[in-house]
C-alpha cells in the first residue's frame, strides 16, 4: 500500500457516526455490535425513515441486481426469448447454487444458444453446503453455474445476442453492455454516473458507487414506477412479478431473502448483496429501502432489514413471530446448543 | 426475544466509541470500516499502548487457548505423557483440518487412550478447503478430529486423565477441569472471575468475560513470567516454546497466526479467536496484546494485530514488506483480478 494509493482513494466514512443496530449476545453479554446506516424513500426521493449518513457513496453490489436486469426486459429480450418468471428472477439473483438453480440456468443458455464458459463470472462451490458435499462426493466440481451470479450474468449474455453486439468482455465498463446498464442506473438512481467512484465486482462487472439514499431512489421506482416512461413501467412490473412469483431463484432454500419474499408474499422484494447492502422493495408502500452495515457484515444487514420491515408493519407481529429465526437469530455451537443470538441492539432507532 | 432476556444481558459497548483501525477499498473507494479496541501492557499491567475501552468486557474466545492448556504442563501430564511440541502446540490451536492435523490429534489419542467420540468439541468440516475437497472426493466425512478445537480438547481428555477425573462432560462449566481452568485464568488475568459473564464457546466449554486490559496482562505474564511461581514459569516458557518450534499446529498453511509466528521467528506468539479476538505474546519486550474488533470481524483483527506487531518493530520494514499480502490484504474477485485491499485505515492512530 503506497500512499498514492491512500491519496487517490475516497471515503466518506466518519463525517457522521452510524447508530449501532444490531448486537451479537453469548451468554448474558453482548460480544460483538454492527453500526449500519439505512435509509427509505418514496419515489419523489422523500426520506421518510433514516439514520446515519444516507449521503455516503455505497456501492450496491448485488443488492441492485434488479436494476441490472432492467435491460433483459426493455432490449426485448425477454420477450424474444420467452424467458420465464424464474429465468427473470434467477437474473436478479446471488443464488446459492443449488440444483435446481444450476439446471435453470444451463437451460436458459441452451435456450439462447452459449455455453457455461462463455459466462464470464468464474467459478467457486455451491454456496449451499449439502449441495456443496454433494457435488464433491459425486465426484463433480465447482463451474460457473455454480457462481452465485450465474443467473445474472446468463442474462448480460441474452441482452448482448439481442442488441446484437459482441458478447466477449461483456463485464468490462468500456462494453455496450455495462454502459446500457449505467444509464439504466443513472435513470433510476437520478444521477450522473459518469464520475462515480468505481471499482469491479467479486464477478467481474463494475461497481459503481451512488449515495445510498439515490440507490433507495432506485428501489422506490421499481415501487411506484408511475412517473416512468411506459417500458419501464412494464420492465418494472415484469421484475417484481417474476422475483415474487420465483423467490427460490432469487437466493436458495436456507436464505433470507427467500425466506422473506415468501413470507410477504412478495409484499417486501428485498435483496442482498456483499459487504453488509440490503434493497427493498415495497410496493403497496411505494417505498425502496437501502442499506449498508458499516463493517460489511451481513448478519447484521440482515436484521437491519427485518427491523426496517417491521416498523414498516409490512411483517406484522404473527409474521415476526413465525419468522423470529431469521430476523433476530439463535446462534448455536457446533454441538447444537443454543449459545447466543444476533438481535436488534438495546439501543437502536427501533 | 423477550425483554427479560435483554434486561439479563450485560453490554458495555458504547460508552466510548471506538476507533476505525481497518478499511477495505474497492476500486477508488472505501467501502467498509472497521472499529476495534486494543491494548498492550507489561507484566505489571501498565498499559503502554492502547485504543478504545480496553475496560470493556470481552470473551477472550480461542485467542486465550494458551492459558487453558497451562494446567496440561502443570498438571505433570505433559511429563507423563512424553508430549511433544507439535502437541501442545495444537492443544493451543484454532487448525485447519489439515491431514498433518489430524494425524498429530489421533496419535495423540492414542497414546494417552481416547478415541475421536470422546472429544466433546463437535465435529466440521476441515476449514482448509483443499484439505476439504480431498476429504469429500474421498468419500470422507467430518469428524471430531477435524474440528479447529481438536487439539484443546485431546488436551482436556489429557488432563482428565492426569487428574484422575472422569472425562464425561469435561466441556462443563462445573466440571472439576474448567474449575482447574478457571483457576489458572483468575491468577493468570488477576481478576476474581467467579461472578464474571458467561457463555458457551462453539466448541461447548464455557467462555468467561474479563476486561481487555486483563486478557493482555495474561498475554503480558506469558511473556514476563518471572512474578509467577516457578512451575507457571516453567509451564509460560514450554508452551511459549512449543508454539514457536511448530507455527504450522497453532493454525495451518495459509494461515495468519502461522505466517507471523513462523516470519517473525517466535519473537510474536499471536492468537485468533473468533468475533474479532486477537492476542500476542511478546517475550523480548515483556508484553502482551489483546484487541477485539467490534462487529467481530476477523480480516480486522489480523490487519490491527499486524499494525501493532509494526508499531513495536516486531515486524521491521523488510518483513512487513514480505508479508504485506497478509497484513494489508488484497482483495480478489473470482476471476483473480485484485479489485481492492483491505488496510490500515487512513486516520487510524498508527
Amino acid at each position: 500500500m503506497s500512499d498514492q494509493t491512500k491519496n487517490n482513494t475516497s471515503s466518506s466514512f466518519g463525517e457522521q457516526i452510524s447508530p449501532v443496530m444490531v448486537e451479537v449476545t453469548r451468554g448474558n453479554m453482548v460480544e460483538s455490535i454492527h453500526r449500519a446506516t439505512y435509509v427509505v424513500v418514496d419515489a419523489a426521493g422523500k426520506v421518510v425513515l433514516s439514520g446515519g449518513e444516507y449521503e455516503r457513496m455505497t456501492y450496491g453490489r448485488s443488492a441492485i441486481k434488479c436494476m441490472q436486469a432492467l435491460p433483459l426486459i426493455e432490449s426485448g429480450a425477454a420477450d424474444d426469448f420467452n424467458l420465464t418468471d424464474a429465468e427473470i428472477s434467477i437474473a436478479c439473483a446471488s443464488h446459492d447454487g443449488q440444483a435446481l438453480h444450476v439446471k435453470t440456468v444451463q437451460a436458459w443458455l441452451d435456450k439462447v444458444g452459449f455455453i457455461p464458459d462463455d459466462l464470464e463470472c468464474g467459478s467457486h462451490l455451491p454456496y449451499h453446503i449439502p449441495s456443496m458435499v454433494e457435488l464433491l462426493k459425486s465426484g463433480g466440481s465447482e463451474s460457473t453455474l455454480h457462481n452465485n451470479c450465474s443467473g445474472k450474468h446468463a442474462g448480460f449474455l441474452t441482452v448482448c445476442k439481442q442488441m446484437g453486439v459482441d458478447h466477449k468482455g461483456y463485464v468490462n465498463y468500456e462494453h455496450p453492455l455495462q454502459q446500457r446498464i449505467l444509464g439504466t442506473m443513472e435513470s433510476m438512481c437520478g444521477l450522473d454516473l459518469g464520475s462515480a467512484p468505481r471499482g469491479v465486482d467479486g464477478c467481474g462487472i463494475p461497481v459503481i458507487g451512488a449515495p445510498l439514499a439515490n440507490i433507495a431512489l432506485a428501489m422506490a421506482r421499481f415501487a411506484d414506477p408511475s412517473d416512468q416512461p411506459e417500458a419501464r413501467q412494464d420492465a418494472c412490473a415484469r421484475i417484481m412479478k417474476a422475483i415474487a412469483a420465483e423467490p427460490f431463484m432469487i437466493a436458495g432454500s436456507d436464505r433470507f431473502c427467500t425466506k422473506i419474499v415468501e413470507a410477504t408474499k412478495g409484499r417486501a422484494l428485498i435483496k442482498t448483496g456483499a459487504e453488509g447492502v440490503y434493497t427493498g422493495i415495497i410496493p403497496e408502500l411505494g417505498l425502496g429501502i437501502a442499506l449498508k452495515a458499516d463493517d460489511g457484515v451481513t448478519r447484521s444487514a440482515e436484521t437491519v432489514i427485518g427491523m426496517i420491515l417491521k416498523h414498516l408493519k409490512i411483517i406484522d407481529d404473527e409474521t415476526a413471530l413465525a419468522l423470529k429465526d431469521i430476523l433476530e437469530p439463535p446462534l448455536f455451537n457446533r454441538a447444537g446448543i443454543q449459545v447466543g443470538q444476533t438481535r436488534a441492539a438495546q439501543n437502536s432507532p427501533f
